[in-house]
């Protein structure tokens, strides 16, 4: 499996999403800061993927801050909540943070280190586990000998690992549903082109790359049998904001 | 104007099209097979630009042919026809030609050679009157100060100049109706970002580049008023043969 973000010694550690598919490189971050620029630059990106990063670059902040603790914190908290404004799950990590901070907050600087380290690492354990579920639950929907379109990249790349509508169609291969990918290249970032075939050629998940435009071509010729995308939010009442382009496949598919 | 291709001095001159909109660069041809390259290269491309295009490459190769005329005139198509197998104004320029040469094929190769020039420069010049006149009935339908939305370019680029497409939204323009374009990317040959954008740039057009998964969310929003696009073909019932995406922009205009 992809591994997107990592603590590993002391230090967090994420693929370069920029450079994909050509090379795989892993950014070692021993400062939060880097991590921080790491959001920001794209290093990272996926709402999911950038929580986790965030909740370990926060532990990874506060494994060397010195002097006051809470006011420390709340630097770190305050950088990591500027690096992206879009992706809701970076909020939600750092409020999860905040929260086991003021738990731990009056004990030794040790045992808060440790606490930070054992929620951030339980964020990235349970959206793995959240994404493994969401999966099962999605395959049963999927055809079996389908294809799959799906824009973006709301896989292992986008998440802790597994992905959310990947980790639907991984579920659904794994199950053997001999299923087959349309993956869209997603302009204008590529993300699909760059990271969805990329990552379903690694799982030997047979993937044919198209361009945004050619998907009503395909679906008028009975080709695509469902859609399953990611969401940056989803409403109560059910709307989703999802990457530009969302919507477009939405009309077509209906 | 931007003149795409024409004849100059005994050479058929072509803008490249390949460099745009980065370089504007016109390619001096002196043997015919510099032109039939030049399609197949995409150096000139758009239905009727390439059906020009053969025409005056015709009357080039036999403007240098020597012996055996006719056996000549022959080779010399059958290379053309070979260029580009979806323009069908490349055939139906290359027929035009074969009658023209049928009609002066006993006459002394001077005659001959002016004939075909003749011709070649009557369907340059019909090709931009048909364009003038498709523009002036295509603006009627234009509503004033409205969003025109067009897909890949059908500019003077693809034609002998002023476009049909982009001849539509000229006319619109010149009546003084305000409008606005918003032009798709087109991929994967970035027709709409390379050549329709610099074209209404040139001319001053109120003008947005957008990517081709984009369209939706516009048209959601209300922010597109009509869609015109080019067509390679249209069959007598108007079903449309055209650039990838077309029916994707269809079933979203619908």
């Amino acid at each position: 499996m992809v591994r997107t973000v990592e603590w590993r010694n002391g230090t967090v550690v994420m693929i370069d999403q920029r450079l994909l598919p050509m090379q795989e490189v892993y950014r070692v971050c021993r400062d939060y800061r880097e991590v921080a620029r790491g959001i920001t630059d794209m290093v990272v990106r996926g709402a999911p993927a950038i929580g986790v990063a965030a909740a370990f670059g926060i532990a990874l902040g506060m494994a060397h801050a010195r002097g006051d603790l809470p006011r420390a914190f709340d630097r770190i908290c305050r950088i990591f909540a500027a690096t992206r404004p879009t992706a809701v799950n970076l909020f939600w990590a750092i409020e999860r943070m905040r929260r086991a901070f003021a738990e731990v907050r009056t004990r030794p600087a040790a045992e808060i280190r440790d606490a930070l380290l054992q929620e951030a690492r339980a964020i990235h354990r349970e959206d793995i586990a959240a994404n493994r579920a969401l999966g099962l639950h999605g395959a049963a929907l999927i055809p079996a000998g389908g294809q799959v379109l799906t824009h973006c990249n709301a896989g292992a790349l986008a998440t802790a690992g597994y992905g959310t509508a990947l980790g639907v169609i991984r579920a659904a291969h794994d199950a053997g549903k001999r299923i087959s990918v349309m993956a869209t290249e997603t302009r204008p970032f590529l993300q699909g082109a760059r990271l969805t075939a990329w990552e379903l050629r690694k799982d030997h998940i047979p993937a044919t790359l198209i361009t945004d435009s050619m998907v009503g071509h395909f679906m008028q010729r009975g080709g695509v049998s469902c859609v399953v995308v990611g969401a940056d939010r989803i409403a109560a009442n059910g709307d989703v904001a999802n990457k530009i382009g969302t919507y477009t496949l939405a009309v077509l598919a209906k």
